[in-house]
């Protein structure tokens, strides 16, 4: 554990808090000196949102990223003492309070009020983990505050996909008021956001911080050639990154190391051999015509809301000839999926340019985002200056 | 060295061949065992460019990609010929003569010609390594076949930014028809490609492959915070990074391992304590206000045809009162190169999402592309269904 660590991608956070928390059975190789920080609250700027999360070590390393590196040091003294106590515990910062708040006023994610929850790392975390590892959407319910019978840490789960929505607690259940949760929990996982709650019960004041975990999306790339590698590198933080190889390849999981798993299939059978669904992405670049022809009809008849293929235009064109010479056509909806040439325009024809336009896409598709310049939304600067200051 | 190399940038391309080359000394700690494979020559539709190159290690190991996979093997071989030889040899490869033509035809990059220089790593690419090292752009000239005196490899070096145009060449300077080259090789670094060229002069034929090598542009990341580093770790493939840390900031070698330099200084020193040309490209995200107002109205003063800062428009729009005050007023010229928002809108706010947003943004900008879908250039594929097989 380094420094180096602490910029992390959220699913190495997942993986390091599953390893921490050790085998299945409860306790087993558990490390229980590992401290969860929860970005709970915020008012001003931040530069992460609620829900941003960093995990302390004992020896003074740490995973994740709350702020930009402002509040980092005061944390891990914070964390040194939760890790003594045993108790989980409320902490907040007021960066505006600093005498310098003019100076600081502006820093990015280095003002605003801050509140963050500390906890031991313990097993009401496991469900977070398991739904992570099975690509499960869960809203983490945990407790701030409370008049009543729950105390702060104390955690329920809200898994929308289960009978319409369904409550985990490990207290007693009757405790959790699930009934106004329900909606909130529903929505927060609907947006990936984390949200604290207020909810007076009986005059009974209840705090929860809801936590909209959404897993990451699933990133499918058919092929395995060398070209394959910089795309798995690059994506491997935002994605659940799986390599399929055709033909009966082999040594996947040697030489794509940073991929999340590998299957060898034949390219007719991609459904049958993989769990396709509406956040899975595919990458089609096996360079090889036929395997990539029928990856591609197998991806289109799926659910995924994106197939990327390598090549120019011209290719797809020669598939889709000869896919209409077998009576298969591609409805609109088919072809609006598709993206053929593979990628945003980003100008660069090596291997790791190809990827970064590739990936670059992916992002923007899985987000519903146009992809133009952010500092273009707002409109260009220099028109800005024309009104104010006469054309200079 | 292992086979997980094949697909790595080419900066660690370059970086190899230095290696190899060893020591300024000719022949010091040089290993002569390794062969460099440049395509030369392409017809049909090909993975990569001519130019692209790979370098194969005794060991069976290599750097750098030529094709996807297709030839890789074949090239081993052949490359161990050349090793045992000593002797430069152009190979070629018609993947088009195959039987199975049919079915391989349009696979990317493997099908068409393919015309390869194999050679011993030698002392006469040293200049090359120079160049990148230099961050200066180059013609790499290489006799693929003579009828005069040059013998194939035999290299020379146009160097365009000396003297409005300088040749260098090992071998007797009168052998090359320099005023033949001259502006081929101009233009060819101009446009950063390679191109085999023929040229008879009196009776001689001269084939030489002119290879216009392009530094890599230079990413200057003012700011040492934890979202500095996937930034970094992204961008580190197709550009000189740069980290800039204020405030006296420390250890940033051991914290930004990938980056090609760190460099301490304050942002009012910008232009003094790096070379700032029309190459750079600038990241502000210092976190800090004062110290990105600084750097923004430093790297507008130089031609660092980007500059992005990190942060909302309003942060900026507060920077610019600030400076208005100051009596400095920005340019239409200035603004236009100021990207804020940083980034493209790719929609992860995740610290890896943010690090995507911008490399691809510099990217685009270095490229001189409009980042949109690449698939949106030819119009969207489902109209021509609509024409083709009436609105389904």
């Amino acid at each position: 554990m380094t420094d180096s660590t602490w910029t992390d991608p959220e699913s190495e956070l997942l993986e390091r808090i599953r390893d921490r928390l050790g085998g299945e059975s409860e306790g087993e190789d558990e490390d229980t000196t590992a401290v969860l920080a929860t970005l709970v609250d915020v008012e001003g700027s931040a530069y992460r949102r609620p829900g941003a999360k960093m995990l302390f070590d004992a020896d003074g390393g740490g995973t994740g990223a709350i702020t930009a590196g402002c509040l980092e040091d005061e944390l891990q003294r914070a964390a040194t003492e939760v890790r003594e106590t045993g108790q989980p515990r409320l902490v907040s910062y007021d960066l505006r309070e600093d005498g310098e708040s003019d100076v600081w006023g502006l820093g990015v994610g280095c003002n605003g009020r801050l509140e963050i929850l500390l906890e031991p790392l313990a097993e009401s975390l496991r469900p977070a983990v398991t739904a992570f590892d099975e690509g499960r959407d869960v809203a983490i319910c945990t407790v701030l505050a409370d008049d009543g019978p729950l105390e702060c840490g104390d955690r329920a789960y809200y898994h929308p996909d289960e009978r319409g929505g369904r409550f985990d607690a490990d207290s007693d259940p009757a405790d959790w008021p699930t009934d106004a949760l329900d909606r909130p929990a529903r929505e927060l996982v609907e947006r990936g956001r984390g949200d604290r709650l207020e909810r007076t019960l009986d005059g009974r004041r209840l705090e929860v911080f809801v936590d909209g975990f959404v897993a990451p999306p699933e990133l499918v790339i058919c092929g395995a050639g060398h070209d394959v590698a910089p795309v798995v590198e690059l994506a491997a933080a935002e994605f659940r990154v799986t390599v399929v190889g055709f033909r009966g390849a082999v040594d996947l999981t040697e030489r794509f190391p940073e991929a999340d798993r590998t299957v060898t299939t034949s390219p007719a059978r991609l459904r049958d051999a993989l769990e396709l669904d509406d956040r899975t992405y595919a990458v089609v670049m096996s360079h090889n015509v036929v395997d990539d022809r029928l990856a591609v009809d197998e991806l289109l008849r799926s659910p995924a809301p994106y197939v990327g293929l390598l090549g120019p235009r011209e290719r797809f064109e020669e598939m889709r000839a000869a896919f209409g010479a077998e009576g298969r056509q591609f409805t609109t909806g088919e072809l609006e999926r598709l993206y053929t040439p593979i990628g945003l325009d980003l100008g660069s024809g090596s291997p790791y340019g190809i990827a970064h336009s590739i990936v670059a896409e992916v992002l923007a598709v899985a987000n519903d985002r146009e992809p133009g310049h952010l500092s273009a939304r707002d409109g260009p600067i220099h028109e800005r200056v024309d009104v104010a200051d006469g054309r200079e």
